[in-house]
């Protein structure tokens, strides 16, 4: 309820907010306000999350989290056209997941087989800068990362569905697969999400990681004030 | 079965109507009827559908319903290409519904964090008025929205799916979430619906304003005559 | 095994073969057929799919069968851009059921309370010339094809997924609802798919009526030899 | 961990590569690789995939796999514009697997209905030269594409999911067909997928061919080193 922790939920610009293509909002709301609809505050929320400890204890320390593209932060889906992949289909919660993580210290970053404009878009409105495009090579594009943000490997956590996120998993403090990921992914992954990926599978983590880190309550009473 | 009535279902004119790009139908079918084919009026339905009584007590004397967009009205997904997010996702079920809420006298409100001119085309074809686009900040939204109606939040329904809902969905007299709504969300929410978000979530709520405001049998009447 | 039999997969030109842009095949395979590799005839197929009795009665004689749009031929969601409704999603098992119901002397038609060029490319597609466009009246529409087709209402089916549809689904020998359509309208549907709208659920209702038309048997081992 | 086997995830171009339209990086990330973020070699991934031994006795000597597109490569949604078939849905498991199915000998070919330039599109990107569009009638064109191979039947596996495909699926010495896949075709193939089509079904009977072969545990040390 303080300013500070209220501005949580608006810290980055709205997404899409750039896309809205001038001219008045459909209603012209802005009276100021009377008093009578005005709430009063409701009572602090209690977070209903949990996560075992043993899970916990494997997130904790993580300031680095590596997240593939295709089947993790999408449902798989590849939207072709003939000019190639045209449109790539995100999810709204994992969107709030990964700009939470960045609220909380530590930073999310992407490493994908494939490239695209709609990704390399989509990073730019939640804010990712650590991103390597177009490489199954992913173990030395993660190394790269690390040394960039001067993190060991014990630092790190990573999100992936497919064998060429292996590499990259198995050397983490805790991997994460979502629930249709492949099943030797699945079979390696310390953590497997309820959701599919690219429906909120992604978030699924971020969750854990943000309680991991202790910021989950603070950050989520900010929001619901 | 009164004409009255019977316009229930021919309120608003037909979504997409606007989009036939001329040309004659595909067969013409304009000769008068002849009397053969014409049925015998059917009995009238008895709606199936109940709610507990608890939950139709909250629902009572609701005047308007605040809906967030993404994962509410939508699946969460979000079609972007290098231009943006280009396209949206929304639903047939959830849209005959905000349509029948206006018929019964309650207003459809969306307050959402995003914008894009898909969204605004959508509203348009919905008849719905009283929007805030791009503000995660969704309490003082709906305040404007209140003041404006004339309305107290006892008055107010809310239906959200992830954490910048919950200041809203917290002060309204009864609040829903969809089954894959984020889980501190389903923590808060008072009504929980079956189907997930865009694919007719927001429809039971609809269902359950409807019922609660009295007005359900007589619309479902009119359109099954 | 009859050249008459064997045509049944055959009877309409491939869908999208329009669209192909020239240019000569990945790979140009034209040489003349060896024997070697040219199989054995393989033993006639046993239909496998069952129905009750009492449905086969309600489908017998069905000679029209009327198709609802979003929901039924669609999982209802609406795509759209800036400018409307750009996009619809079909299903490639609907679409083959469709066709096979025109070779069994079925006529599918089709009812929509929207509009949009997709549609009619759809239906222009799949050789389906009954349609009525962007009316919610759905009754008169219905009564207006069956006056084409010099047929009545016992000689009709009809599938819906919404209470604008419930007026015909009333009327008809035998209706059919997908499973994830409005609670009020399964409850008056006759047959409740198993798949949902979009899924090919609307395919699950034309299986029925070509058993229920002695067709279908016929059809199937005429596409399996 | 030998070069040779290092290369297995990365033996063809990244897809969509080539969509990256110039520019750097979103972060420049070249810096020279210090040891202290440079992991050890982890142990040898044991593979967790089984199959029953009658299934891989029939996998066996698998040197051609013909794969249906809609439906099977895709959920069979057709995205349709009022000027055809603008987009197709693939999946990104199941381009890994028809990758992986390549080095490992076996040849995809791709025998569909219908055509677009989406479709063309997607099988350029993943090396699939062998292909026949716009045919119903699929049994002649394997039998092309066997003749060009030099195979017999016997060495073929084939994955449909509608009657068109059954003419094919029952000569093949292996036929499989998504969960989803028409009952008739589910009831005649000897592999039923636990992944709907277009949601990894085809990387399930990749998977399969894979083990058979002998290939599958060569393959994934490979790419999770």
């Amino acid at each position: 309820m303080t300013p500070t922790l209220f501005t949580a939920c608006n810290a980055l610009p709205p997404e899409g907010a750039e896309l809205a293509r001038g001219g008045p909002p459909l209603r012209s709301e802005t009276s100021t306000l009377s008093t009578s609809c005005v709430s009063q505050p409701v009572p602090a929320l209690k977070p209903s999350l949990n996560f075992p400890p043993e899970m916990l204890l494997r997130a904790q320390g993580v300031k680095v989290a590596f997240f593939d593209v295709d089947g993790v932060l999408t449902d798989g889906g590849l939207y072709m056209s003939g000019d190639g992949e045209q449109i790539k289909r995100f999810n709204t919660l994992d969107g709030h997941g990964l700009k939470l993580l960045q609220q909380a210290g530590i930073t999310p970053a992407v490493i994908t087989g494939r490239d695209s404009p709609a990704l390399r878009a989509r990073l730019r409105a939640l804010g990712i800068t650590h991103a390597h495009f177009g490489t199954e090579d992913k173990r030395p594009a993660a190394e790269i990362t690390l040394q960039a943000l001067g993190l060991d490997w014990s630092e790190a956590a990573a999100m992936g569905d497919d064998w060429p996120d292996l590499a990259v998993m198995r050397r983490v403090a805790i991997s994460c697969a979502p629930v249709n990921a492949h099943v030797e992914v699945r079979a390696q992954a310390h953590f497997i999400t309820q959701a599919s990926g690219g429906q909120g599978a992604a978030r699924e983590f971020c969750d854990l990681l943000l309680v991991a880190s202790g910021s989950y309550a603070r950050l989520l009473h900010a929001c619901a004030q």
